[in-house]
């Protein structure tokens, strides 16, 4: 195991009828920028539960997060933030809300521009406390410190980290509302978050190993009645809890981590704009089929404790381990080719060159190299 | 799942070396009051690495806070708190030394005395920040709120709440020097921490119930090393990890608990000064059988999961899974009768006599009375 330092301060509020809590957990005498996406909480009914929690504070809105937010909208929010003295942030919505906000929050305490800040962090000079209220699974973001921020100027997606939420609240039923796809995304944006802490070496801790797997077996077993038109809640509290502990550092203690498959993902959709869970499926089987060999025992271990897998050599384990996790995310529905979403050859070849010139090497061995990275999506096309 | 909020703000430290970063994270600005245990600690060389540490900062030393501490014991640390202007408390030792000093950080506080504190939680009046140097793997007290302080004139035991430490460092190396007999007693309270807050109802979270499975699996897992010779540095940092994680509130979130083996083991160590993890094992089977089929559908999961009892019917894989369990506890080498301890009648009717007396009711449906406690004790002598 790895020496580490954890530590996540955020508090977790997980229940039908919690957005209520909201006006005992808002300061009373800081004013509040309460920031949002394109609109669908106003459909869903959070709007209308938010705006009567902040009765009688002192806020203002600020609308159109998009999804991959993109710091020429969020510009405009650290405007707000800097001439009407906001004190405190509260992002209503999905993890592109809340992404925007935490960089908003940071922003609207420097004199530099906010993409600089996304390149440079040393820039940072603290943040704006901020929180949320988090209608749709995936990202995590509710419970981390961590944000990706689009440049539509230059096609770029970089990650940005800043301090933790103070609450975050989320109410399962908000997510009843959600289209079929928007689930399937989430869900493979949950699966290959733990993916990305959890398919490195083994034997480095089997608590944090058999955590990850749990996240992963929960997924797995909960997607058909997540994407059914039910709406258990209880299957949804349980996507909401996994996507939330899929990314708040509790499965990645003392644990070697990968990200390639993200970094890798963030280019594609900087270029294309495709979205992000969607995305990461197509990258995924590559980089497994890349490093099979360096990651092969935990290959095996995670076929076998996720998939069922017991039999054959290594190498046809290996094999039916990357079919059986493309499979999965087929049967969400997503397209695990580049082709499926007209993707060719041209995404390809820019994404390597952008690697090329910045001398780019990730994975947990920095041995993805552009022409790692060349080989890893020219497979997936 | 139920509604929750969860909030854990205690940074954790867990490596070789780590004792040396205190250095960093204690207050200069405060006087800081040090507590320790009987003096372990100057054996295993954990005492010279603090005041290395320490070098510089305005401290005192505490000495002689026992396992199950005593409240006669933490009142004269409460009056060096007073005395000495003591801004900041660093408990070094096991969880008997860090919960001590939770009372005392709340107690110095206020002018009552410190079991009126425990008997009337609303007497606090705040707490005094406190941190810890762990060096056994066991009570989870580093990464959460609670503490069992004893009372040695009445013969009583109850848990108290404060808040969190600020900071927990665990260096697995200083395990190292751990008799056979306390890591067993460890690895049976980690693993009964978990069952108290799993064994229950099925159905509330399945993300849940694979994390705490995923704790006990592993302690089952490591348990033969950790009580070998050979001082495995993962397998111990894996034991101190798994201790963290199994009673701070990783594992509960949104689901029932029980906790009538802790309750009912408290009485038995207020009375017979009996270990703690040792007096959990005695009386755990005796709990799972009065309550089999409450409780039948959670054993058959953890019976399948944790032990691979999967044939016979329900009756018969109860039977198993709590022959299991128990035998999991001999392999310790621990006792799993009170006899053995020459533990007899006179004590469970003592214990029935004082839960008649209260009117106690225990267990996720408050159905364990006297009768029912009178009930499971007897079959454990």
């Amino acid at each position: 195991m790895n020496n580490f330092v954890f530590q996540n301060t955020t508090k977790l509020i997980l229940g039908r009828g919690e957005i209520a809590k909201l006006a005992g957990l808002l300061p009373k005498d800081k004013r509040i920028l309460v920031t949002f996406g394109g609109g669908s909480v106003k459909r869903n009914g959070v709007y209308d539960q938010v705006v009567a929690a902040l009765e009688g504070f002192d806020y203002l809105e600020f609308w159109g997060i998009e999804p991959n937010p993109k710091v020429e909208t969020l510009r405009k929010a650290v405007e707000v933030c800097k001439n009407e003295n906001i004190g405190f942030l509260l992002a209503v919505g999905g993890g592109s809300t809340l992404d925007g906000t935490k960089l908003i929050a940071a922003a609207a305490l420097i004199e530099e521009d906010a993409w600089e800040l996304v390149l440079n962090p040393k820039l940072q000079r603290g943040s704006l406390p901020f929180a949320s209220v988090m209608t749709l699974p995936a990202t995590g973001s509710e419970m981390n410190r961590g944000c990706v921020i689009s440049n539509l100027a230059t096609g770029e997606k970089f990650a940005f980290y800043n301090t933790f939420p103070v609450f975050s609240i989320l109410d399962p039923t908000t997510t009843f509302t959600l289209p079929r796809y928007q689930r399937a995304c989430g869900l493979a944006d949950t699966f290959i978050h733990v993916i990305e802490q959890y398919l490195t070496c083994v034997d480095e801790s089997p608590l944090m190993d058999r955590w990850a797997e749990g996240v992963l077996q929960t997924v797995v077993e909960i997607a058909p009645k997540v994407l059914s038109d039910e709406n258990d809640y209880d299957t949804m509290a349980n996507f909401m809890l996994s996507a939330t502990m899929g990314l708040n550092g509790f499965v990645a203690m003392g644990v070697t981590q990968d990200w390639s498959t993200h970094r890798i993902g963030h280019e594609i959709t900087a270029l294309c704009g495709t979205t992000h869970g969607q995305t990461l499926v197509m990258v995924l089987p590559g980089v497994m089929n890349e490093l099979r060999e360096q990651k092969g025992a935990k290959i095996v271990q995670y076929g076998e404790r996720v998939w069922g897998i017991t039999e054959g050599t290594t190498e046809e384990r290996i094999d039916r381990t990357i079919a059986a996790t493309e499979e999965f995310f087929r049967s969400l529905g997503l397209a695990t080719r580049l082709s499926e979403l007209g993707i060719g050859e041209d995404v390809v070849e820019e994404i390597v060159r952008r690697f090329r010139e910045r001398g780019t090497r990730l994975g947990e061995q920095l041995n993805i190299d552009y022409a790692a990275t060349d080989r890893i999506l020219r497979q997936r096309i």
